[in-house]
């Protein structure tokens, strides 16, 4: 049942084009459209426009930062309460591995353009788009389905429309993280300085043969894995290191 | 209204004690009051246990892990909200600092004791007392809260018994956070090396004096700051470091 003022949103108002496209993405008529309007409003849209006069009355409008922070947090208990009653045997680790699987910005960004919510996002049009705008501007989305409808739809709109069309968790489960590609990221974020992986015992030959990499920088021994290749090897010595680094849970 | 479930839990079970005091610190009557007792299970309880049968009975029975990891989400939204709407007009960094100083674990382990919820925990009794116990026994009720009555009762649990009365807003936005204890959290944590703070110039003198300061591992210069004392150029030097290290937004 349509409130009246979801009827006027849907059939009269002038926004009406837009409050149809929301309807369809999310399933649910708005009724505060300007939530969605805000949450749909990439911060490049105000830089990029043309007169200071637009951007100041742009900028009072506001842009998504504050809905996506909002959308964020509930996006992740959502998301912490599939999983908890998913998996009522698995440990407190194993959950937030799979969590952080689910809502990184990667996928979050795929899931975002497979709604066709990136259609109606307003950026700036002439220049280099953020991949990363589609995932907030997700995550802004949710945050005013909720400030709009409340937790019980907001949850059934993550149920329906995210989790169940988009998110597989058995190819979740199996996705391995590249430990490598962590360490590497870290490595370069801090400027701690090289990362190299070196390989320092062949143990064996032939078939049998197991190599023992080091993952250091300078001096410094960041970890040490052993495998019967080196790409194994150096997944498990970049492991050790984000485990002593405690970036991951051994 | 209590359900009759309530109604038996309160006045009639085994558990009758454990429930009064439950809803003497959350005010609500539980319904499933295993819940409760595992949010207050810690871990330690059960290897502290003497037999390996005790022990294995115990781990069957659970302990708060799973509840803490739910709890923590959802706590996060619900302050995330109360912060969006309380200062509808700052931007999402101011937020995103308000709340991790409310829920940072000292702040919640205090918590914990001033609503007496450290009496009703479950732990090793001999052998020492992690503090963070209190802030995570705090977040699995929570978690508890949420699984027993839902979204609403959790989020008028977190305004009316710990918002309301234990955080002052005020006092909050004044907390200055020592950027300097947090880069040398960091550093240790991380094993960059030695954390050393070198003035590296005085400029003027007398009352004019500006110290400038850098924060410095190894032949790295992580961050520099100036101040008219060399305590406010440790603290910004740090606070360039952790910005350089996308720990904090500048």
């Amino acid at each position: 049942m349509l409130t009246p003022r979801q009827t006027y949103n849907l059939y009269f108002s002038r926004d009406k084009e837009f409050v149809r496209d929301v309807y369809e993405i999310s399933g649910f008529v708005p009724k505060e459209v300007f939530l969605y309007r805000l949450a749909l409003t990439h911060s490049s849209s105000i830089n990029g426009l043309a007169t200071e006069a637009d951007r100041k009355k742009a900028a009072a409008r506001g842009c998504n930062e504050r809905l996506e922070f909002l959308g964020d947090s509930i996006l992740d208990s959502i998301i912490a309460e599939f999983l908890f009653k998913i998996y009522p045997t698995k440990g407190e680790g194993f959950l937030t591995e799979m969590r952080s699987k689910i809502v990184n910005r990667k996928s979050l960004n795929k899931i975002c353009r497979k709604l066709r919510v990136d259609t109606l996002i307003r950026h700036r049009q002439n220049g280099s788009i953020n991949e990363s705008m589609y995932g907030d501007a997700l995550e802004a989305l949710i945050g005013a389905i909720y400030m709009d409808l409340g937790y019980h739809f907001t949850k059934r709109f993550v149920y329906k429309r995210i989790l169940e069309p988009h998110v597989h968790l058995h190819s979740v489960e199996r996705q391995i993280i590249s430990y490598k590609n962590k360490l590497i990221e870290y490595v370069q974020k801090t400027k701690m300085g090289q990362l190299v992986f070196e390989v320092i015992e062949e143990i064996g030959d032939g078939r049998a043969k197991i190599f023992r990499i080091a993952a250091r920088v300078g001096d410094q021994t960041m970890g040490i894995g052993e495998g019967k290749n080196k790409k194994t090897a150096e997944q498990r010595a970049s492991q050790d290191a984000l485990t002593k680094l405690n970036l991951i849970s051994s």
